[in-house]
């Protein structure tokens, strides 16, 4: 089977990438941690449409994961992806080692504050420092015109922006909708990690984003009852561990209440030993 | 008298900046905060060399300096820059304003580790994240194929060229040997705070400097040595206080001792209420 061209080295990347440029050519791109699934071929496809050419890649950043985080177990194969990506009509596989992207004395970060401090912030120290840091960097070497990122990790989209936004990155950030299993489970590389006991458990999060967003819908506003409700279907025990049920700004991820017109319910909730998040906009009925 | 095209916009900066990409011109930057000197003016002709399309910025940036420091009253001329950018070839000056730079809700900074901390890391806490951050802003803003930095801010450019492979920035980074008076003063916008009698003392940082080269090229690697021969020559009193004198690694700025083959001596000496910095790199006789 054709598979699409992988380049490893980030030198040869960013020389292609510029040389894409200055032919003119559009760049779209879909910065990946591998292990990809439906949610990843959408962003493909949504690429597919901004772009002349279409890059995806594919690394598992160790600068994101916390010292007992699963950088060491996050799920990998290869050869599936490089099977989505070809018949999501990906010109360039970009996977990069470790060592490629980090060499010895490596000693810059990006810190995106405000935006970042809250919800996965507390819950993650020195996630999102470690996301702005390698997306900065992918964006210096892939030089796209446009990168798409999942919706589900909502707060990392907005880091994203703000970074992007700060740093005057001629990137147009693009936001896709969260792709859900017939069930509502939003899709994740990390569902690999539920058992089919833990993966029912795991239908919890997206029905209490629905019952809350129905209580909303009545006119709830308050943040404790529309919180309250999700929970409730979430039923936390001690196989289901919430870390955070919140309502908050979208834009700003700083807690409301009551609801303003438009609200950001987001979650993180600990099934077994598999961390997940989900997370849904309330706006009102139009 | 014409002068250079002058853009304040920092989006207009960034479209002119990537066309002039598109059109496979070569860009050549020098970043300042005004108030040229023959320094800079060295820097513009160096760069005139360097790119089809010479870009000069001017920028004092807030967020590098501390607040006790001397931001407020740090010298501006404007018509003379402007015509000392003409003189040397300038095509565009660009001078954004700090509102445009850091807009409200501004909050992502670069970080640079090792090597910004020691010397002016720790005398100016903060200064190199300001640096970082603005230099980072400024190369996605002119989008430079080669930029042009002074080597009277050593550690800066040391600081610089880290941040620039960490980042993978697609820079070429030239440090451009220190312009001197006659007598030896290294030149500096802040020399004009000097009153004559100061600028008088300011001489012993060169002239210690010479006499520790002096004594490094008869042998001498002991860095206490070292020091004490240049620290005699500025001869501190009340008017005249050593920040450091440092004999360190040109690369990672650390200490050392006995000195090596290549041996930077860095200074920071207060002259009244002027701060002043200086440097020689010790290499032996060939």
């Amino acid at each position: 089977m054709a598979t699409p061209r992988q380049i490893a080295d980030p030198k040869e990347m960013q020389r292609e990438a510029l040389a894409w440029r200055a032919a003119g050519k559009r760049i779209a791109f879909v910065p990946t941690m591998g292990f990809l699934h439906e949610g990843h071929a959408a962003l493909l496809r949504d690429g597919r449409k901004r772009g002349d050419v279409l890059v995806l890649s594919i690394f598992v950043n160790p600068t994101q994961f916390g010292p007992h985080e699963d950088f060491d177990r996050y799920p990998r194969d290869l050869p599936r992806d490089l099977a989505i990506a070809d018949k999501e009509g990906t010109d360039v596989v970009f996977l990069p080692t470790k060592d490629a992207m980090y060499p010895a004395g490596y000693s810059t970060y990006v810190d995106v504050g405000g935006v970042s401090e809250p919800l996965e912030g507390e819950k993650r120290p020195g996630h999102f420092r470690g996301v702005a840091t390698i997306v900065s960097k992918l964006f210096t070497t892939v030089q796209p015109h446009a990168a798409i990122f999942g919706q589900k990790d909502w707060q990392q989209l907005a880091v994203i922006r703000r970074m992007t936004a700060d740093l005057s990155l001629p990137v147009e950030i693009v936001g896709h909708p969260i792709v859900r299993e017939p069930d509502g489970l939003a899709l994740s590389s990390r569902n690999v990690y539920l058992s089919p006991a833990e993966r029912a458990r795991a239908l919890g999060l997206s029905r209490g984003l629905g019952k809350a967003e129905s209580l909303f819908a009545s006119g709830e506003r308050r943040a404790a009852s529309l919180i309250a409700e999700a929970t409730a279907e979430i039923a936390p025990d001690a196989g289901v561990v919430i870390e955070y049920v919140a309502l908050v700004d979208p834009d700003t991820l700083r807690a409301v209440d009551p609801a303003p017109a438009r609200a950001l319910m987001a979650l993180a909730v600990k099934v077994g030993k598999t961390r997940l998040i989900d997370n849904r906009v309330f706006t009102p009925a139009p």
